[in-house]
């Protein structure tokens, strides 16, 4: 599934060339992500992320910035404090200054998530095409959740048992099997063999695909907020994890702002606001006295770790 | 798998409702497109498109292109001339000042394709968040296709007789007995009962989803041209079509230009289009004599209609 | 300016034939909107906002939200409380599926920050083209202010006197002479004439362009978020309270949603968090011990209202 | 007008020393490209381009198209070939996975046009926060042409003599006018000083503004199919035509690819195809013939370079 799959070394041993040259250049260059280039981080069973490439680094943001802000500026800011300030501000267009293009291989169903973020430059592996590899994803057992009871959109306790245990059968029986008949269908063998484009119609959305993603940092951030958020599900949380330790070490000054005032931030309302107000004066307010609903109430607080 | 279940009354009932329910507006009418509004047009085994609103018609291309030629405009154009002339001089903004939206029901392997084109507003059913229901697309027999023996892309001769039967049975009773699974896992019938966002994955790519989607007019056309295109897909291209029956009757200049201009045209190259001049001057102009690769020169030949 | 010039009726006679030409749809109609429909709002000296059409209402938010959260819902959520919750989740893609038309004339300055919002449609009048009309933006004398000495990118008290006088005379004496040459070099009476596309060069920021402008509501509140915000330039902000005086009407649920959680909230930090969870409990907290940067604390303080 | 100017180097010595900063990276480098970076590429009287960052090589293309191609391609097809396919049957997207950064000058009325392509990420000098230099676009005299007489949108011939004489005294004379009432309404020498985003109203779109802007290089392509073309306007033609020769150094068979299908090709109608089948064939088509309003013949014509 790859097209380093003729040459006689392999997918390691490319990677290991790739990383062993060096090619001076006049473009910036981020150290903390040269040291990342073309790694392997492994994701879930089968997948990973790699970096490809990347454009630019902090400095590449201030440098944006400053032709928007130009000499008008008075105080001399450091580059963290007005990274800082962009973020706060939402002043999003010098964090799209920064690029980063990644090599993933994820199952369908996670890619199908994924997608949404429209703001992308993808190119898929086309099962249309080629022939995929016979790679599922199957759940760790402590992946193997059950329904929330209380959340329509997540997950309750852990499966155990008996009945974890026939998840698990089920979910490699199904892919296998699914799998051999797509092999079968798609055979020359003694038939004319069905069309790939046919045949993948056959194929679950456990199976991996791969594509190469391109994104600018703003838009990497708006994805990484909604992604590796506690709310987002597991399956694609542990890609935007992997990305985020990447992001760390390539822009470390709009990582850092990123995490204050966008992953460790909230968001209130106005009234959310204005019982902030109230309970700072010292009232005592109450979900009857916030004007909120019983589930915003419950939201707002979480947000103040009150479990009340 | 709609929020109309829980009424008493079926979904046709509910959209013969509507369909009877003219309320006045202000607005641009077209009346073309009232006619479709809110009907089903079946589309492969168990998908449908059908239009849900619109926005615009030919004379608000016209009204929006206006205010950019304004009164500078010495010869009076009619509203068709003036459309042709946007569409064959790539001017697009007029062209996005109209909108349609459209409820889809379209296989999961379509709809991977499909939201590839992402200028566009779209609202899927979850899986995730719902369990969808057991519908799965099993080709029609004369849409079995081979594997093409000349492009890896495409299909080749219809399948017949046993292998035919083997893969109808296959497709049949693997996305049966998955469905049957995802149900056995989802089930809180003596168990917990898997996460509806796990079980998911154990479902094939022909099950159907659902969706919103709206796009402008100028994308729309992107749309169509690539995907009724003669090299789409077909289980694709056959929504494409429906599209079109409706486009057409909604803003007919447009899409008699759009028929003209991008459907029924070609691009030549550089290359092309000076072998078109030889020719037309009376040279013999052959592969070798052109420039052109082989793949060229025959899919030059072709929009040429020669087979030579 | 426009399109009907060459009529024998006015602008405003066409505008109120339209006002009154009801034609039925089957289309979702939002009758609140329908009262805006084509009647001018003024703006500024000169400019203006007017509904050309629009696609959708609270209800169709609601439509699409449903497709993808489907028959799983256990809850019968009304419809205003499942737009609150779609708004406080960041749940974009339901909001997407509204969609606006305006005619605007607004100053080119205006104009140009405006542009800045790329996810929109737009057809602007052509000074290529055509000739624009001899009309420009002279401020108020309300409205005329010092550059504010605490914030590069803002305005301080109000110009008096001799100097306010002295400004306005420049104001529109430039204007004006720049037109004058403008038509001097593009007047074909005794002379070639200049070419349109070159004349216009000559024109200053504060004339008035006009322009269709189109975009989904998920869109149209971002661009309200930013630009009618208190520190939006007033002459925009302007236009951005004129829209929303429409939007309230078309979609009241959702543009009340939009001031609960978005115009009337504010983001926290996780450092505000952080003193805000601190200050509940009672502790006095200080730009020293909060972790925040000066700047950071003033804005902090003066979202919980505290002049502190 | 840079954040460079507080610093005892002029911005050359700058450059200069950015150039001779060569650092090993492990990422793909385009030599070609290596040899414009940071150089200054002067355009019309004050403008430039320059090259401050890239992403990617025409091996980067075909590495991308590969991930959605993979193994199933039988022959082993050359990387320009390759390319040469995805340009001719519009596989835009890995095309998309090279990034170009450029740091560009120009006048407000080209920066107008050049914004009107929205996929990009731009960064503009703020004249609201800061204070614009005293730098117009004043025509060379071979571009101070007369409006066209056959195309509203155009230029005829060159003005000569007095009148020519005339139209460059006056821009120079109202720019200087306009530029120091500016500086007179912003002094703060005996005077409060207008706020800076109300004085910047007053100049003339000819000003010279600066921004940094990034796009990929499918959509370059398609702006400098639009705007390097024969009928776009002169002034941003030239900015166009300067990327143009930073690109073939970049992307060398891209480039290649783009001139031949793009550029240097032209796309034909159904009708105009008919018309080509026609007269391959040796027929004599005329305009009455070919279906086509005099318009579309006329260019039809053109295409074929047959001025009858």
């Amino acid at each position: 599934m790859n097209d380093l799959s003729d040459r006689p070394v392999t997918i390691e041993d490319e990677i290991a060339a790739m990383r062993d040259t060096w090619t001076p250049t006049r473009r910036a260059v981020a150290p903390g992500m040269e040291e990342h280039l073309y790694s392997i981080k492994p994701v879930l069973d089968h997948g990973f992320i790699r970096v490809i490439d990347y454009m630019g680094d902090d400095a590449a943001i201030v440098q944006a910035a400053r032709v928007s802000y130009g000499a008008g500026t008075k105080h001399v800011q450091n580059d963290e404090g007005l990274i800082r300030y962009l973020m706060r501000h939402w002043h999003s267009t010098p964090f799209e200054m920064c690029e980063i293009k990644l090599h993933v291989k994820l199952p369908v169903f996670v890619a199908r998530q994924w997608i949404r973020h429209r703001t992308a430059n993808v190119n898929e592996y086309s099962a249309r095409y080629s022939i995929l590899d016979r790679e599922f994803y199957i759940p760790a057992p402590e992946q193997l959740a059950a329904q929330s009871t209380v959340n329509n959109q997540g997950r309750g306790a852990v499966l155990e048992g008996a009945e974890a245990a026939r998840v698990l059968e089920l979910l490699k029986a199904d892919a296998g099997r699914s799998y051999d008949h797509y092999e079968e269908m798609l055979s020359q063998d003694g038939q004319q063999g069905l069309a790939r484009e046919l045949a993948r119609m056959n194929l679950p959305a456990n199976i991996y695909t791969q594509w190469y993603w391109k994104t600018d940092l703003h838009n990497l951030f708006h994805f990484l907020r909604l992604r590796a958020d506690a709310h987002a599900q597991y399956e694609i949380r542990v890609y935007a994890e992997a990305i985020c330790d990447v992001v760390k070490d390539w822009v470390p000054a709009a990582y850092g702002a990123f995490e204050d005032y966008r992953m460790g931030g909230a968001q209130l309302s106005a009234k959310g606001l204005d019982c902030v107000r109230r309970m700072i004066a010292g009232e005592e307010v109450t979900q009857e006295t916030s004007g909120m609903s019983k589930g915003e109430w419950r939201e707002f607080r979480g947000v103040l770790n009150d479990p009340a």
